[in-house]
Parts: C-alpha cells; sequence; structure tokens
C-alpha cells in the first residue's frame, strides 16, 4: 500500500498529525485527510510539499 | 515503490504531466516535481488534491 504520513510544519517543527493517509482533498479553506482505516482529520491550511517515496505528505496550516 | 501520477487540473480536464513522481516542492511560485529517474519539472501553481493509494496528484494551474 503507498499511503502516506502526513505532517503539519509550523515553523522548524513538523508533527505527525495522521498516519496511513490515504486521500487529501479540499473544503472549506483547507483541507480534509482520510487514512485507509476510514479516519478523517481536518486542516486549516495547504498542502506544502510531498516526498512520496518516503511515505511523507507536509501541510502548512495558514 | 510509491511514487504517484502527476495530474494538472484545468477546468474539467486532467492531464498527465509526469510519471513516477518521488518529490513535489515548493519554487517559485509554483511547485517543481521530480521524478524517480531524477527528471524535473515546474509547475505555476499549487498541489490541489491527493489520493495516495491511486498513486495520483492533482495540482492546478495558478
Amino acid at each position: 500500500m503507498c499511503e502516506a504520513s502526513a505532517y503539519v510544519i509550523d515553523g522548524d517543527n513538523q508533527e505527525l498529525i495522521m498516519e496511513a493517509v490515504d486521500s487529501v482533498e479540499p473544503e472549506d479553506g483547507g483541507y480534509k485527510l482520510i487514512n485507509i482505516f476510514g479516519e478523517q482529520k481536518f486542516v486549516k491550511g495547504s498542502i506544502y510539499s510531498l516526498s512520496l517515496v518516503d511515505h511523507k505528505v507536509f501541510l502548512k496550516k495558514s
């Protein structure tokens, strides 16, 4: 499976907010993350960068 | 490997612009895509959405 871990960048810090993320969809000025277990999380911000071979997605708060 | 195909959304169309994408990094008001073969491509826009289990990354032109 090719899901990824989602991190929120806050200054110099990276906080892991969800593992096994499948989809990241824009919603209400932010992004809704859904993982392979069907869990959902909302981040007010945008997708900042991707490192897919490392299974990492970075978001940045707005 | 967990690289993805990158599509640019233009209205109702989705154009495949690169396969086997590893990293997507912000650069100069857009994004630089690098695939696992080391090829690079620049998109003036932002990352719109992700569907990682489907190996798809969608960008939107600005």
